[in-house]
Order: C-alpha cells, then structure tokens, then sequence
C-alpha cells in the first residue's frame, strides 16, 4: 500500500506490517472499550475519535497504542470516569476549567469547546485548564479551533522526562507545543505539534518494544548516560531539541500550563504509565484568536496564500522533492487512512485484543486487519 | 574586569577589550544621535534604552552597534523619525497598531504600553502591529510587560533569513520569540528571548568582521553551501534552530506577525542593512495575561518558586555550576554593567564617533572608554 508522504515520520506498518485498520471500526472498537470503563457514550466517542485520528495522521505514538494507558488510569482510580467538568469565566475573554482529574482526551476538548464559544465577544480568548490528564496529540484541539474557523495555540505541561539546560534529571515533561490557522477553502490548515524533546518519549518506547536502536543524541539512560536503546532512553531523559532554546521552552511550558493555571508542576506530575498512586493534575492553556480580527478574512487568506506559495515554490535543497507546509503530510496521510484504515503494530493489535476482551467486547476485523468483520 | 556569568553567551570584549562605557553616557550619546534625525526627545530615549539595555544585558548584537543602521534607514527616507502612530481598537481586550513606518524600536514600545493599559478589563490583551520595523531585542517590550506585573509572549517577523524545512532560499525571519513572567519581588524575571536560526544573524555578522569561524552547521552562503565564514553566512541563509521544529515555528512567525497584523510578509520583508529601497513593514503580534487570572497572585508566585527550584537544584551535568533559569544570566550582566558599563569593540566605537561627529555631538567618553569625560 502506497504512503503518499514517504518522507514523513515512519510509522509502524514502514517495519511491521500487519495490515490496515478501517477508521470507523477501529473507532467504535475503542470507544466501547472506553464505555466499558465507565465513560459516557459522548466521551468515549471523543477520546477515541483523537486517538484514531493520531493514527490516521501518522501520529502513531500517540494514536490506539495509548488506550491500555488511559485504562489503566481509569482502573487504579487516579482518572476519572465521569469527571464533573466546571468551567469558571474569570473575565469575558477567559475561562478557567476544573477537569477533576477526567481523562486529557475529555477535558482538553472541553477547553476547545470553551475557547470557539468564549472568543466570540472580544475575538480572543484564553482558556486555563487544571486537574486535567495527558491529553493525547495536542493538535486534536488546535484543528477543532481550527475548524471552527480559528487560530489557536495551545500549551501543556506534562510528566518528567527532560533536564533543565545544565541538568541531568527529568523535570520538565515533552509537553508539545501546538499551533494552528486555517488557510483558506479546500486546504489542509496549517498546523504545528511538536514535543520540547528531540523526539516523542513515545517513539522511543515503541523502538525499545520493537528492539530498534535510538540514534545517539536523543536521550539518556536513567543514570545520566547517552543511550542507543529505545527503552533504556525512554525509562531516562530526552533531550530538549534545539538545545537550550527547547529547554527553554520546555520550562515555560511548565509554567504556562501547570504554574498559570494552577494545575501540578515543578516535576512532581504523575508519569501516565508507571505513576498510578495519584492523579495527574495536568495543565493545558489554550489561546485562540479571529483571524479576520485586524483585517478582512478574504484579504487574511490572500496573505496566508501568499506565504505559503513563497515558502512551497522556493527552491529546493538536494534529494527534496517537495516542500510540505507543517500539518500538510499529516493531512494527507488522513485522507489515505480515511480510504485505506490505519497501519498497527503486533503490540498494539494484541493490546486492544485483550483490552476487547476483557470487557466482552468482540474482535471487529479480522486476524490480517484487511477485511472487516462487521 | 570580571564577568559574572562567564559560561553565557560571548561578547566583543571577550576578543576586543577596548574598554568599558558607562550607560548613562552612552544612552544619552545615543538619544543625541537619534534626535539629530529628527526623533522626538521621548522617542529617541525610547529607542537608546532598549538599545542600551541589549548592550547591558549582553545582547550586544542586538545593541548600540545597530545605532547606524537605524539612522541609515531614517536618511533613505524608509523610516520614518516623526511617525504618526495610530492605535484602532477592534475589541475590549484586540487593539491593532499602524506603526507609519517608524523604528520598531519606537514602534513596539508603544505596544508594550497599548497591551499594558488594554488588560485591564478583560485580564488578557492582544495588540497587533503593522507598519514596524526592525525592533531590537525583543525580551525589552516583553520586560516592561512583566515590569507591569504581566506574562507576556511577543511574536515577529523579519526580514528573509531562513529557508522553509526542505528549501535552500531565505524566505522567513529570524523572528524572535519572547515570553516573559514576573517571579516574585527581588528576582529577575523568567524571560526568553530566543530567534528561530541556531544563531543571532547579527552574531555571524560581527564574527565576520572580526575575521572569526563560525563553527559549522549553523549557515549556508548564497550558492545554499555549507559555510564557516562569518560574512558569507551574513549573506547567505542561517539554518534554523532545532531542524524542522524551528523551520516551522519560523513559518509560524510569519504568519502570526506578518498575514494576521496585515504586515508585510512572504519573503518580501527589506534587509534592515541592504534594503534601502522601501519601508520594512514588519509586524509584531504581542499577548499578555495577568498571572493572578486563576488563582490568587501569591499562589502564582509560590508555584513559579516551586518550579525554579526544582530546576535549579537538580542535578547539574558534568562540568555545570550552576543551572540558570531563562534570563538570568542576562539579569546579572546587566546588573554588573549597571555598575561596570559595558564592553564595545573598536568597530562600534569608531561608527558611534562617526555618527557622533557627524551630527555635531562632541564624544563623551574618554579613548579607552575608562574614564568619563562629561
């Protein structure tokens, strides 16, 4: 099956090719998994509608593999099922949202929901999110302000995993940057989601589950040593990118997201595998704005066109055949996927085989994944 | 004379120990030659501060070397000295500011005060600027937000210094990013002032003209080659900071500082130095937030202790003394030269005594820059 990207980030099918997930199946098997946890039928519909779409988008990190994760929270009784989100407006443009320890995928669209209602009157708005949990791609939330017409920013805080710049313990989490504008009619919006790491902790998980080696530079082991082995890396600290400009970064996520807000921060967030003693207390901040707030929105598209058109039709550097603008391989690996289903790993596959089964739950494909049973 | 922050970044005097100038002089040295182009008094104290504090705060690319350039662009009839700045409200809490081509370092200071007054009612404020141009450092306009007691990020675009991720022709800016938020009385603010290529280009410039390697990596020259020389990367394209992560936030700058604020954008932005032909027309895009929007002021600044703490007595790599937070060694540069002055290479002097001369300034400073003459 063709990827039409191939120079995209590699997904799990590039190694281990199983087969094909169809997108509707694989998400209505999710979210009966989700029910069977106690979440309602609307809330297990939206969590697995972001991590479907992660996978669709090639964001396999981020994508099903997590389910067993979000579960386990739910069954040690560190997140909760059916959280009594409350939304507080401290201002006409900002809203405060208690999660109560709800599921990341929840809340953090709760806050989008929020954020397209709220910036109505003045155009902007500001969203703070505490006693929330690890929310998933945090360009899910960004691309639903997007889609609602929006430019959106979005910043969370997240478990340890990086040292401050001169540091060698993990204090600060990946906790991804996202940022999105919508472009215009019929094209894929711009859309940036990057981790404050050099990769996603997760990517290193998956090559140590895989038994892939890391390259050197990404991480280092639980002692403070550089590391090639993936899980050796991810049970250690990434690396900020960029140096100490994404260390940087990477604390003032703690502080927008967890200090702002008044969520957890200063390292002491649960890791949302291994730290199942307590709740994660996670904090999102979402910005949103009007694009057609200073100007007309015909002449904002015509600029953004402008730009866009710059930056693809510029020259090429060697071996480069074609200059995507950020978010335009994931969308197109999300049109595939919606005609083709998504590629997933052994692991994953036997994950939510058992996580299936587990609630009564029968297998929707069948064993190769081509061909769907229901 | 020592320098208290040894291991921040390397500054003139480091090479060319010509001697150390005390600020007050040089600010008001300065403030002359800008008036002599037809500044107001207050708008020529403005923009010497900032390009003063830069010099102080070791930021001395973005300093009063940069004092030529500004008026280069005034006597070519690009920028504006007398501009009729205008501030149209578009909300209660968006204001959009056309900077009728005035310095950027006259023009953004005034969006730093809109932004300041503007939060009051809704606790958050936007302010676009179109119609700037080159500002200086951008951590100036965030500090006299936190100065106000407020968080603040400040976006911008600049002149085509970077290629998109894949390309090898400069479209997008350096375009730094700052953020900024208060800590508590008695300490320097959080504060990061950072550009999206893996160096300042300001900084391959003067290691240009001090004959200096740039180490590799960092720049391509104008054919898209590789480059250790200083100059040649000054004329080529400078790489982006953290691989496709920076290209993409550099992107993100154009978008958010030049398509949204109505600026100047697409890789038409002119050269501050070479491009005497037109007005810049950068834009900015500044955001600010009271830090007590959620949570009482005293609980912020006892979270954010929590959080330097934690990040500057953790465990320190080896070869580490201290772990600094973001802006800390800036602070304590410019404490030091609050007393000491600051150091300027023989290049600076010599155009500052030209410019000087030229406007019929007598020199305040002594050869060696030691000794106060006035």
């Amino acid at each position: 099956m063709r990827h039409p990207a191939g120079d995209g980030p590699r997904g799990p099918a590039d190694t281990i090719g199983v087969g094909y997930y169809d997108l509707v199946t694989l998400h209505d098997l999710v979210a009966s998994i989700f029910c069977s946890r106690g979440l309602s039928d609307e809330d297990a519909s939206a969590a697995a509608e972001t991590l479907v779409r992660a996978d669709a988008r090639g964001v396999w990190s981020h994508g099903v593999a997590r389910v067993g994760m979000y579960c386990s929270r739910i069954d040690a009784g560190v997140a909760n099922a059916k959280p009594n989100i409350t939304v507080t407006h401290v201002s006409k443009a900002a809203a405060l949202i208690d999660g109560d320890d709800g599921l990341g995928l929840v809340v953090a669209k709760r806050a989008a929901q929020e954020a397209i209602s709220l910036v109505e009157e003045t155009g902007i708005a500001l969203v703070g999110v505490k006693r929330s949990g690890h929310f998933g791609m945090a360009a899910q939330y960004v691309e639903t302000c997007v889609d609602a017409g929006l430019m959106a920013w979005m910043y969370t805080n997240s478990s340890p995993a990086l040292p401050p710049w001169g540091g060698r313990s993990a204090i600060f989490g990946t906790s991804p940057f996202a940022f999105g504008a919508p472009t215009g009619v019929g094209q894929p919006p711009f859309l940036i989601d990057m981790a404050m790491s050099v990769v996603a902790r997760g990517k290193l998980k998956f090559a140590g589950q895989r038994g892939d080696p890391i390259p050197e530079g990404l991480a280092l082991d639980s002692e403070g040593r550089p590391t090639t082995d993936g899980m050796e890396a991810f049970n250690g600290v990434v690396l900020p990118f960029g140096g100490v400009k994404g260390a940087a970064m990477s604390w003032m996520m703690d502080i927008v997201g967890g200090v702002f807000t008044g969520a957890e921060h200063a390292g002491r967030i649960a890791n949302p595998f291994k730290g199942l003693d307590r709740p994660q207390n996670v904090g999102h901040l979402l910005f949103v704005a009007k694009p057609d707030l200073f100007q007309p929105i015909e002449d904002f598209f015509t600029a953004m066109q402008e730009t866009t058109t710059a930056a693809k039709e510029s020259p090429r550097a060697a071996g480069v055949e074609t200059i995507y603008t950020p978010g335009e391989i994931e969308a197109l690996k999300a049109d595939e996927a919606r005609q083709c289903g998504v590629a997933l790993s052994t692991d994953v596959v036997t994950d939510l085989q058992t996580l299936a089964a587990d609630a009564g739950i029968s297998w929707p494909f069948a064993t190769d994944g081509t061909r769907l049973v229901i």
